[in-house]
């Protein structure tokens, strides 16, 4: 069925731009060029796919549209935009094998047999889910576990807290895996009778990682069409890609070149040689009617927090001595930032301890004066801010591109790596608003679901899918409906130089907008988490309808 | 004025498409679809840049075309289609210093300044074409003669025969070459008083080739425009592109999405790696109105026959028991081709020697049933070949990719390698032709001038630029005009999988052509030779006219 949609939509693509279409009778719903809440209950789309005109209840309707849908009283908003986010990334996890749901070893073993069935060109079967305690097991699983299901390919599988993975035979064979293979830092090989029973934990699972087969160029294609399909379903009609390989890019040019790439994606190369590689001396153009550009450069400047990576200006609370460290040498950051800015690329830095953040603003700082055009500088993440920082970054028109469901994810994890006196700083969303800084709003998908219901939802409550905690983890740092709806539209455009084309539904816009069932302005925290997109258009033109009689909202 | 030409198109094409044009008065020649002269006085072209109509002398004209071209008389033909070319190759080639017209140390000197002047931004000055002979100097240039004139930044030229290389002291610096450094097997550091002089013979230029840095995007981009203007100059509207890397693709999409792609290019990725990143799983569409595809790929099956890497059936005359090697294990080609097959992407073999040639055609007789749709497989060079071998170079359909004028470069060393006894089957277009072979020509640019006249003159007299020999070398294997023009234009397409668009000018096909002021069918080889476009017309736009008031012919 999805299939089809996406099949449909090359030949439709094909023909001659559609005229004038009418969607009346909404409830409608964007922000204006400013960040004004407009209403509206018509909108009128041209030839090209652009909003025409917004029309109130009084406003007379064209005569003769072309093309009439009766949205039945239904909202529309503009479609949602991930500000942060990994294409292929979640289109190679919706490849994967998912274990997840299994109850039992029988169980996981009949769905690996299945899915080798079904997947027969696959060379390794990956995976992912499996949990030994969950299935009542009272052990690790085993080699032979699994070549009782699946002997003849090598077979994968991480753990479900991805501490862990799981191999069969063929995978240990593939990887010249033995009796005499060696544990390596930070990782243990689990044994049995002197030999690798089957799971290598931590770092020893690079033993086997290291052996998977590269994806081919139809892996790609295909993670791609998965991830669009899922994008489209969660109404996410624009992505920002951070780190955007070049094998990544040819994927979304094929699908562009075949009228295949729907959802809108905005690139940012990963580290200077793919962007280099991809788009030369400058920013590319929009491409294929506004649905790809690159338009700059995803630097890493630190690590994450769960893992201890980020690098952070006292040590970690839970690990003392320990700060993290920079991935960057302040002349290797400032000499890419340079580069990227004089082609006029504009520079998104990872930067998720405090140290890190104060790093980057310092080298914007440093260079800003002397650099041409707008730099429109980003960092992503934000996580951890000296709130001392806080200024300097309004005053630099840095934008503060961040997740608000890792703020949900993390809070206990954060709480102790940080401890009490820094969380003032972190996931602080009011403060740097109210300190003038624009947030840009995204998922950090697959890391999280690109749902982006529950980043509004958790943007505005500071509570995570349980509703816990109650009243929310810090709630001062909750931002209005309005500041989450422009996170992840107005501003999530204007993060990446699209604010000229997405983002509101103001007259000439693309027609990019979603119908949803609940109102967000009027709905609890709650119900906004439950919402699912009824219907997702892009362009003007609907890619993907909510299948009848399917119950909403779950 | 090249760049206005070229800039002004850009402008041209995002304005919306042209209505018909009337080009009327010439001394028109195409090729039919099946290969039958046909003459006309007039052209008419659609909106699309297609050819709508042919007129005769007597038909009736449109009575308002929306553009009229009074061609004044001259001759029109087909747009010139290379069957074999590197356009970045060439267009590297105009960037690099040129010195093969200095006739002293001081003229280089100053030449090497001027340029290194104009080109201020460049951190390598790269060049080529000294002669230490020409310039009477009685000695080897050297590295302190170099650098007087640049001593600021590397400089690295190659001699006139591409045997010996002369860098100056930055060159040596940044290679690391010092008193120390040891000559390579096969080459020679020219040393003056215990310290490298500065040239380097032969395999010790390599020395020096490998501290050279890696061009740019925007060395690439500036290579394709100088390429382009190249080839608009000399009448070459399409050109197959052989071993296409991933960097030089996307130089041509950068192109392609700014509108600055105005030849056509028929791309063959450079092995299976680049046109799988390129292409993923299936050759691309024809982009940007039919001026990019990729079609296919290019293996290199043996070397050349200059420097006996040819793979020959029998030793080298003038090397005894030396035959060359196969660069491809019998598996590995074979691999190659049902990869790149399955796939449904053509394979061009680079095949020089008689017993690479055998083994390409034995690799396609294993093959060719067994892979799905039409294969067109294309032998490159095809330049020696046992003759017992053209039956089943005919029966398996493969198309012989030829360079008419490597035959009249070649002649003499051809016949030292290969002795008297094989020349029958060398650079043998006739035999192949009668055998039922088609005969794609191009120039294998850079490695020869693109020059299309050229190859029509040697195509069909068998005499170099001098005319010699005299009458023409094994004059039997000449070819008729027609066939010799069908090589540049009709099979060429044919070879790409492009008859369908370009290479005749009948209806339905892009407008690629050219305006000349001499008539190729009547006239002599040695006219023909010095024959240039007047003009350059593709897809129905004129992109280059000769300067007024230049001289015609020389």
């Amino acid at each position: 069925m999805k299939r089809l949609i996406l099949t449909a939509l090359a030949l439709t693509l094909a023909a001659p731009a559609h005229a004038d279409t009418l969607v009346d009778n909404v409830n409608g719903i964007t922000l204006d060029r400013d960040g004004k809440l407009v209403r509206f209950t018509g909108l009128v789309i041209d030839g090209e796919g652009k909003v025409k005109q917004l029309l109130d209840r009084k406003d007379k309707r064209p005569e003769r549209p072309d093309f009439k849908e009766d949205g039945k009283g239904r909202t529309l908003i503009p479609g949602l935009i991930d500000a942060h986010g990994h294409v292929m990334g979640l289109g190679f996890q919706l490849m994967l094998l998912d274990l997840s749901d299994t109850n039992s070893l029988a169980e996981a073993q009949a769905a690996i047999r299945r899915y080798a069935a079904e997947n027969p060109e696959m060379p390794w079967i990956i995976g992912r889910g499996w949990n030994q305690e969950k299935w009542g097991l009272g052990r690790f699983p085993t080699a032979a576990d699994l070549d009782a299901a699946v002997s003849n390919r090598p077979v994968w599988l991480e753990r479900v807290d991805g501490h862990a993975g799981w191999a069969n035979s063929a995978a240990m064979a593939a990887a010249k895996v033995t009796a005499a293979s060696k544990s390596p830092e930070g990782g243990r090989i689990e044994m049995a009778d002197g030999k690798p029973s089957g799971v290598f934990v931590d770092a020893a699972m690079s033993l086997i990682d290291v052996a998977k087969p590269r994806p081919l160029a139809r892996d790609l294609d295909r993670a791609l069409y998965l991830a669009q399909q899922k994008l489209l379903e969660q109404g996410i009609t624009a992505i920002a890609d951070m780190g955007t390989t070049i094998a990544e890019w040819q994927a979304y040019r094929r699908a562009g070149d075949k009228k295949q790439l729907a959802v809108r994606i905005l690139s940012y190369g990963g580290d200077i040689d793919n962007m280099a590689i991809i788009a030369g001396s400058e920013p590319t153009p929009w491409l294929y009617d506004d649905r790809l550009r690159m338009v700059g450069v995803k630097l890493y400047l630190d690590g994450a927090l769960g893992s201890r990576g980020a690098w952070l200006k006292a040590p970690y609370t839970d690990a003392p001595g320990q700060k993290g460290l920079p991935l960057l040498t302040p002349a290797q950051l400032r000499n890419k930032m340079v580069r990227a800015s004089m082609d006029r690329f504009q520079v998104a830095i990872h930067a998720i301890g405090d140290a890190a953040n104060a790093e980057a603003l310092a080298a914007i700082a440093d260079l800003d004066a002397d650099l041409p055009g707008e730099r429109r500088w980003r960092i992503e993440h934000a996580q951890v801010i000296d709130p001392a920082d806080m200024a300097r970054f309004a005053s630099l028109k840095v934008v503060a591109s961040m997740q608000p469901v890792h703020q949900t994810s993390d809070r206990l994890m954060a709480e102790a790596r940080l401890g009490p006196d820094r969380l003032a700083g972190a996931y602080a969303w009011r403060s740097l608003e109210t300190a003038g800084v624009r947030l840009a709003f995204g998922s950090d998908v697959p890391v999280e679901s690109a749902n982006p219901f529950a980043g509004l939802a958790a943007a505005i409550s500071r509570t995570d899918a349980a509703g816990q905690p109650f009243g929310g983890w810090h709630p001062e740092e909750a931002v209005s409906r309005e500041t989450a709806l422009d996170g992840f539209t107005r501003t999530a455009a204007y993060a990446g130089f699209a604010e000229d084309r997405i983002g509101t539904l103001m007259p000439g816009m693309r027609a990019d907008f979603l119908i949803v069932d609940t109102d967000p302005m009027m709905a609890s925290p709650d119900e906004i988490r439950r919402m699912t997109p009824l219907e997702t258009w892009i362009g003007g033109y609907r890619y993907y309808k909510k299948k009848e009689g399917a119950t909403i909202g779950r």
